[in-house]
């Protein structure tokens, strides 16, 4: 049985807790609670070493790190349903969009992040939401020019990694409050990937840990 | 023939020039200023929505952008000298430790976020260098700890896209003065990949645009 280390609050595990639902994969879920600092304790440590969630143990001899390595490896050894489009440049085009928001968005919103502004530049909680929420905004900016009119997914007709970083993104936007009206493409894609039952089941306040759950 | 948008300084074309070297391909490099904005133009926005380079050009029919996603479509476009191993695990390992520098360190300390430490919290030059010290610093406490001891490349023994992001996550170690003392394992693989004739053609002071170039 895969095992997959979480945070309910995590972007990076939604977007893999979506893979894990779609492609019908048995997996249970271990939360550690990030906000009372589980992450650097030295059992987790010794899962990863980088003191981050997703991990995923249970199908290789050392446990899975980084959302995006972990969704290819899924897609590799569970190829119903495949996240990555069958041709070269598709699906180079989808590792792209989904960088765009998991590696120049995501990191710079972190909770370590937000802790490193707090300790060298005196960061309130004010002032850190308004960091986030510009990340969030430019990210979408970039998205937003690269998606087809008329769109219901970020590249083609087919489901792909793109459009879980991107459903994972738009929880940020959400949650930091940026407003969509600017992004019409963006937010089409967004209502459409909301509608399919997995990527509900899977969003962070459906999980252990969220407020009421 | 292949157009490399670059930039000499950029970590992220680093990764990819050093495979193209590896592997051999014959490509055109073609800079843009970044400190005199001019990846913010609307000529170089349409070649990346998100103004930031590398972007690679002419072996696509639209340029392709993000370093990993351009190693991927390199890797399985020229297969000789592959720089991903032959098991999903192994390929799971090495693109999660290129995503530890890649992805939560160097989108900390680009431009576009020391500029935003200006304007938001009133940072300076030394703030902005200690700000990118720190981020190095904790990509080498990670990367150390998933080191095998005498190791000379990140995972086993072949080349990997791994070790191309290594190699330029000790590029901004040592523009911004971090001590690899700590990190007797990171250091030993970093100087048997830049004695690597590739990897030193490769590298940003070498290139058109770097001081005295």
């Amino acid at each position: 049985m895969l095992i997959l280390h979480s945070f309910w609050l995590s972007l990076a595990t939604y977007r893999v807790r979506i893979a894990l639902h779609l492609k019908g994969v048995a997996f249970e879920e271990r939360a550690h609670d990030l906000s009372k600092g589980e992450h650097d304790l030295p059992e987790f440590r010794k899962l990863n070493p980088a003191g981050a969630v997703p991990a995923l143990e249970g199908g290789t001899r050392q446990p899975l790190t980084q959302s995006l390595a972990i969704l290819e490896w899924l897609d590799e050894t569970y190829p119903t349903l495949p996240l990555l489009p069958s041709d070269a440049e598709g699906r180079a085009k989808v590792r792209s969009l989904f960088l765009l928001t998991a590696a120049d968005t995501h990191p710079l919103v972190v909770p370590r992040v937000q802790a490193r502004l707090v300790t060298q530049f005196g960061s309130d909680e004010t002032a850190g939401r308004a960091w986030s929420a510009h990340w969030f905004r430019e990210g979408l900016v970039a998205y937003e020019a690269q998606l087809a009119p008329g769109a219901t997914r970020s590249h083609g007709d087919a489901l792909s990694i793109a459009d879980l970083a991107l459903a994972s993104h738009l929880v940020g936007v959400a949650r930091f409050g940026v407003d969509l009206v600017e992004f019409p493409r963006t937010a089409a894609v967004g209502e459409s990937l909301f509608a399919i039952p997995e990527f509900a089941a899977a969003h962070p306040r459906f999980q252990l840990g969220a407020p009421g759950i």
